[in-house]
């Protein structure tokens, strides 16, 4: 059994302000480790935007002339908000891009590539103060299921984002069920509460936490390691654009890996289906009934179903009978 | 333009051990208040699990025997997982039912009311510490999108749990888009950092951000604020369970408010209703075309879909006609 490094012994978290207006090419490293004395062990959190700053990510436009470039793919619209996946795997309201703190008429959006941005402060902190410091670089995120927002870390570097217990056992014996608290986004959350959101205070130093900070050169797997993996996503879509999905097809992103062959049985039975097995051949067969009408309202049921299980028609069925087969994830 | 308290200047989380292990009828207020020197302006973050061992809240069993009785509803379920919101309106793996630092085959539920739970350890510390402090009480969540967990507040009393940024500027004149961050979740979060999961650390003392504690004898609204309303969630279904539940018809909960009626004409039409459109008496009527089994299979995609945009079959539509009238929610 592994010991992974316990919970600090008390942690400070302490603003950075006073760098002024970042423009394209600001050496940030310079700004920041002269606004601040930094101690190995640090953790350095920097909001996202001056860093977009400094890498002149500022463009002329509204958020959505710009939406198309930064999104992966949408998973919800409600009027005029839009819930996106980004290219990096960040699920943003308008695809993280911001129209605040920016001159009026333009946006800012997101760092290329956050954890490189981190790397590299990271190594430029290094280079101007000689000290071990581990970088953060935050975004403002709203959550399913709660209200407002919390910042989460989109880039990381020198830190271990998620503390692995897995395997450790409480003082009851029992082995821990929650295995890794998001130290990353822990950490975002608390550096939000003394930067605050008017720009004045762009980062703040987290002391305390140095036995997560990894040594020097080692800069750890990045904020990426904390984007769920798309096939184990249960809420990859808006429950609405769920439902227009499968009846629409196509597209299946948003929906995880397919169901086990006795699911899809279990499903299609509840809809109405006949018969529905496993045959031998590993595809799932079912009968329809009724008349045209009721045939055609139940196949189009099942083919939804089957769809959102991730399943899809397969070959030549007869008349009365509908045959799926598992898709390829 | 109101004036909301700015960030802290600094913040500081120190842990707070040594209360032992707890059991019903502990003075949770009196042991706390004995472990740490409380100061005027403090918010005292404690685990759920403490508050739920003095409130006599362990269970014989395991957290499946229970889950009905903490469940108002489940969101999503993939093998032994199951995402279910509770009767608070929480959102939580096994409805926050915590078999770890229990002793084996009983399992903790959540406090009834945790908000009220805070409130009641305030008073208690206030009359214990002549202090006034806030208190939260947390729990760990996962999170749609993302890998880890963090802990949230799931109770709090005396803090306003959402710094009210709205109407505010940022110093280009643009009005801020991020409204609300979820301090209080933020706080939860920070302290997880310094508490960790061994049970050893049940609670930490945030010190820093006295701007947001409220005075004496008033709670504000308790973390109940942080529960988005379910009419405005739009992850209120695992994407798999939104079509299964639209297939199946009945319990609409979990797909927000119904769309307009326009909305409702652009989605039939897109999903090959002929000549969709919303009559003079408010209803949305569309044709049915192709034989009977077309219309079968084209009439079962309008149903579903209508469903998830929150309207339902209206009355004696003819064989070549659907219509829809909105639900009322």
């Amino acid at each position: 059994m592994s010991t992974p490094p316990g919970p600090a012994d008390a942690l400070s978290v302490l603003p950075v302000g006073g760098i002024g207006e970042i423009a394209e090419g600001d050496d940030l490293a310079g700004l920041l480790s002269a606004a601040v004395e930094l101690r190995d062990g640090d953790v350095l959190v920097v909001t996202s935007k001056v860093v977009s700053k400094a890498e002149g990510r500022v463009r002329t436009g509204s958020r959505e002339d710009l939406l198309a470039g930064e999104a992966d793919r949408t998973l919800a619209t409600r009027g005029r908000t839009s819930i996106v996946r980004t290219h990096h795997g960040l699920v943003l309201a308008a695809a993280g891009i911001d129209a605040s703190n920016t001159d009026p008429g333009t946006v800012l959006l997101l760092p290329v590539d956050p954890d490189a941005s981190a790397r590299r402060l990271r190594e430029g902190l290094a280079a101007a103060t000689g000290r071990n410091v581990a970088v953060l670089v935050t975004d403002t995120a709203g959550r399913a299921w709660r209200d407002g927002q919390t910042d989460i870390a989109v880039g990381a570097a020198g830190l271990q984002v998620l503390h692995d217990y897995s395997g450790m056992q409480d003082p009851h014996g029992n082995e821990l069920a929650v295995t890794a608290p998001a130290v990353a986004d822990e950490l975002a959350a608390a550096a939000d509460l003394v930067k605050g959101k008017l720009g004045r205070r762009p980062a703040a130093v987290a002391r305390g936490l140095a036995a997560l900070v990894l040594p020097r050169g080692e800069h750890g797997p990045g904020a990426t390691a904390l984007v769920r993996a798309e096939a184990h996503d249960m809420f990859g879509l808006g429950a609405r654009e769920a439902v227009l999905a499968a009846l629409r097809g196509g597209d299946r992103r948003g929906f995880g890996v397919p169901a086990p062959a006795a699911e899809v049985v279990s499903v299609l039975s509840s809809l109405g289906a006949g018969d529905a097995h496993v045959r031998g051949d590993g595809l799932v067969e079912a009968e329809l009934s009724g008349d045209d009408r009721a045939q055609g309202r139940l196949c189009a049921r099942l083919e939804a179903a089957a769809f959102a299980l991730g399943w899809h028609p397969a070959g030549d069925a007869a008349r009365l009978l509908v045959r799926f087969e598992r898709r390829t994830p």
